[in-house]
């Protein structure tokens, strides 16, 4: 092992060529500072490698220096999980960006970790298939990043979240051996699932370098409405019923309050106009794919009918174009407009039993309330997934006291339902600290075993999830 | 602790009642011998604990007295997985069976681990709601035995594996200590995801006590079709096709191979005329389910009259009762005449990608031929999910030294397209010398390492999956 030996630049300018290491002072920004703009770092190295045995050689290097390494993708990322370590190694894999095969009778592709989201995305349609995945970082997110963080997005209502796309996995482990099992098959009952362990660990387990995906027939027909409801449950009944007369095209159930509503569709006016008037309890951005050119319009317009001739629903309006479709999506993502006048604001990603969405924003409001009586919220998310986004402001800058009094006051509501803190974005350096307050104590006894397994330096992207804070309840 | 001290059966008594221990002769066979009856076994002691409690403190029991613990379920599984090991002490959770919820507005269940998944499926219809799991052992499976093996049936093409139900799980590890997440919602990525590491690994990492369980909207439709296919990728590209068109409802697309339907349908002659005739290369077996009373059976009848209109498939028969419905489902799943003038056989379920499915056949018959020139092999399976039954009979009895030639044969071919040895049924007794035939060397140690965080005593369901030969290549 050179590693031990020579300094550390040298090691790594070794393994993947001086050309691919940069040091220090010449790291760009978006290598060492994450979307949010809340953590910064300074690491020692960038270094980009081009294959799967030059990243195993890159960890060994730093096992032998003891040196961290964080894999930086796409930083787009809200909790901190890929900002490497001061004086560590960012490990970017942008050069491994190829898609290597789509295998359309097994419906896979086969793709390394730097493939941009959106690039696997668009090589699947090409071929007639679709890589369900998606979220709004799609331009940016790297196939690696969504497998490290279990990324979720708008439609895993009906396939899932990242974990359930992932076939075959190979990953680099923290002693520099390579871990794959690169297969194409759904089933597989052949001894412990560690491709689920690696799967959303935020790097701290393993380097993802490829994986083999799942694709699906690309639909060919869809439709969208934005409907609205008298209240939670009738909205919740809507969303039942339509996982029943849709059966199995429902991708989409966008949930959104009323407050959030107003503020979104205020801030858009008047280059669009309002899809649907205020005055409504709750309401919902409903989505629907299909296959059957013929029926799928008509079922889902007699769908939504039937919920409003039996007061279900209360109004509705269903996209006639794609201009319209994307009207009503900017509703729910066109936020930047709306949430500016919030701004500073601090935003959650929490779930939980759908059954108990309506007691935990209650609690929420009373616990931010009573803290900040000034304070405003809004709540918007995925009701079908049980994931709810929340944005608090409490119209003034807000320093380090604030946001923790603030986070408590929010997670202790979560608590109160048993639900997760972290729905999609995952822990990363933010939410630690009130990890143990989703995780018994048993629970993070045995992550802290786990990781000992895996990585009993710390080397892999310390300072995150279990890391950050001791991660032991108090 | 007392079971240091106490006789291991004073010391289980204590724990459970005496009337709910069982001395070593006086435990009933279905506690020691499994279906295939291949495995028995002379476990000291049957305990059934009625709480998880209980379970933590005979687990604590059989820590201090480094006795073996197994949980003996319905005992349906086929590969020796939940046989006791001899003076060890055989677990029933058969009274812990209480469905203690069923929240339709999360849609979840919850269950303990000793009930039926018969009576859970059917606790769910009755409230109008499915869990999608379903298998021929339904009557007999406990829900900690469907997690434990993740059970995958015939509509994993729709909803997935036992794991892709499981929002909430609690166990009991090997130190007597109660982990517990017993959460409502999909979405939770708060940590190290030790639920997938459970599920799956066949009673050797802790005990499944209790689980919350996804729960779908219940159909109310369903159209079943018998199709025949000119050569397997018309096959292939028909479930594709429906997988488009029937957008979602698809549940089950059952291949067949023509050697399979001809054994099958003639076995039930006269009683059950053959719904298609023979000659025909590959067929398939069709199910989709779906709630548009006015539309489903419309849309299915389409969709296949356009692939018969493109000689996609040269023939279908569309159930048109529930009694039609049944003869076709017979065809596929009522294997005993068919199967019987075959016995002594021996069974295989392997999967891989689907288009490397040929060349598996290809290769596994040439293999078999080779040994046995006289063999008879039939191949059957879940086609879009990648997974294959196959049944081998040389016509004669088999001993040990036949066994292992059959399955070197058969595992050979599926090395061949990097596939696994076990799709659905476990690795257990039977499959674990040909572990490290589908897991590389490295997840062999990986899943050692797992083993040791888990039950550094192995004292957990010992002699199964790593235990049973090393695990490690040669």
């Amino acid at each position: 092992m050179h590693g031990e030996t020579q300094p550390l630049g040298i090691a790594l300018a070794a393994v993947v060529g001086a050309g691919h290491v940069t040091a220090a002072l010449d790291i760009g920004e978006r290598y060492r500072v994450d979307v949010t703009r809340k953590y910064a770092s300074r690491p020692a190295f960038l270094v980009r490698p081009a294959t799967t045995d030059e990243v195993a050689a890159v960890v060994r290097v730093a096992s032998a220096h003891r040196t961290p390494v964080t894999v930086v993708g796409g930083q787009t990322g809200t909790v901190g999980s890929a900002v490497p370590s001061d004086g560590g190694i960012a490990l970017s894999l942008e050069r491994m960006n190829r898609i290597t095969e789509i295998d359309l009778l097994s419906m896979t592709m086969t793709v390394e970790a730097g493939c941009l989201l959106q690039i696997a995305q668009e090589a699947a349609e090409d071929k007639g298939a679709l890589l369900p995945l998606d979220l709004g970082a799609r331009g940016s997110a790297m196939i690696g990043g969504v497998i490290g963080t279990n990324a979720g997005g708008n439609r895993v209502l009906r396939w899932g979240m990242m974990r359930d796309m992932v076939f075959g996995l190979e990953a680099v482990l923290a002693d520099g051996t390579v871990i794959s099992s690169m297969t194409k098959m759904l089933k597989d009952n052949a001894g412990y699932n560690w491709k689920h362990l690696l799967i959303g660990s935020e790097g701290t387990l393993g380097i993802v370098t490829r994986a083999v995906l799942r694709l699906r027939p690309l639909p060919s027909t869809r439709q969208t409405a934005l409907v609205a409801a008298p209240n939670f449950g009738k909205c919740i009944e809507v969303l039942r019923r339509l996982e029943i007369t849709l059966s199995g095209r429902l991708s989409s159930f966008e949930l959104m309050w009323e407050d959030f509503y107003e503020r979104m569709t205020e801030a858009q006016l008047p280059v669009r106009p309002r899809p649907l008037p205020l005055g409504y309890p709750i309401y919902a951005l409903i989505e629907a794919m299909g296959g059957d050119v013929e029926g799928d319009d008509a079922q889902f317009e007699r769908a939504l009918n039937t919920l409003l001739e039996e007061s279900a629903i209360q109004d509705a309006v269903i996209a006639r174009s794609e201009r319209e479709r994307q009207a009503l999506w900017a509703v729910r993502e066109d936020l930047q407009l709306g949430i500016a006048p919030m701004r500073p604001f601090r935003s959650y990603d929490v779930s939980m039993g759908v059954s108990d969405m309506p007691a935990f924003v209650d609690t929420a409001r009373k616990n931010v309330s009573v803290a900040y009586p000034n304070a405003q919220m809004i709540f918007y998310g995925h009701a079908g997934d049980g994931n709810l986004h929340a944005l608090v402001t409490i119209g003034a800058p807000m320093d380090a006291d604030v946001e923790m009094r603030l986070d408590t006051s929010i997670f202790d509501a979560v608590r109160g339902v048993n639900g997760s803190i972290s729905a999609e974005h995952g822990i990363g350096i933010s939410r630690a600290p009130f990890l143990s307050w989703t995780r018994s104590k048993r629970e993070l006894e045995l992550m802290q075993a786990l990781k000992q397994v895996f990585d009993p330096q710390h080397i892999l992207n310390p300072g995150k999830l279990m890391d950050a804070c001791g991660g032991l309840p108090k």
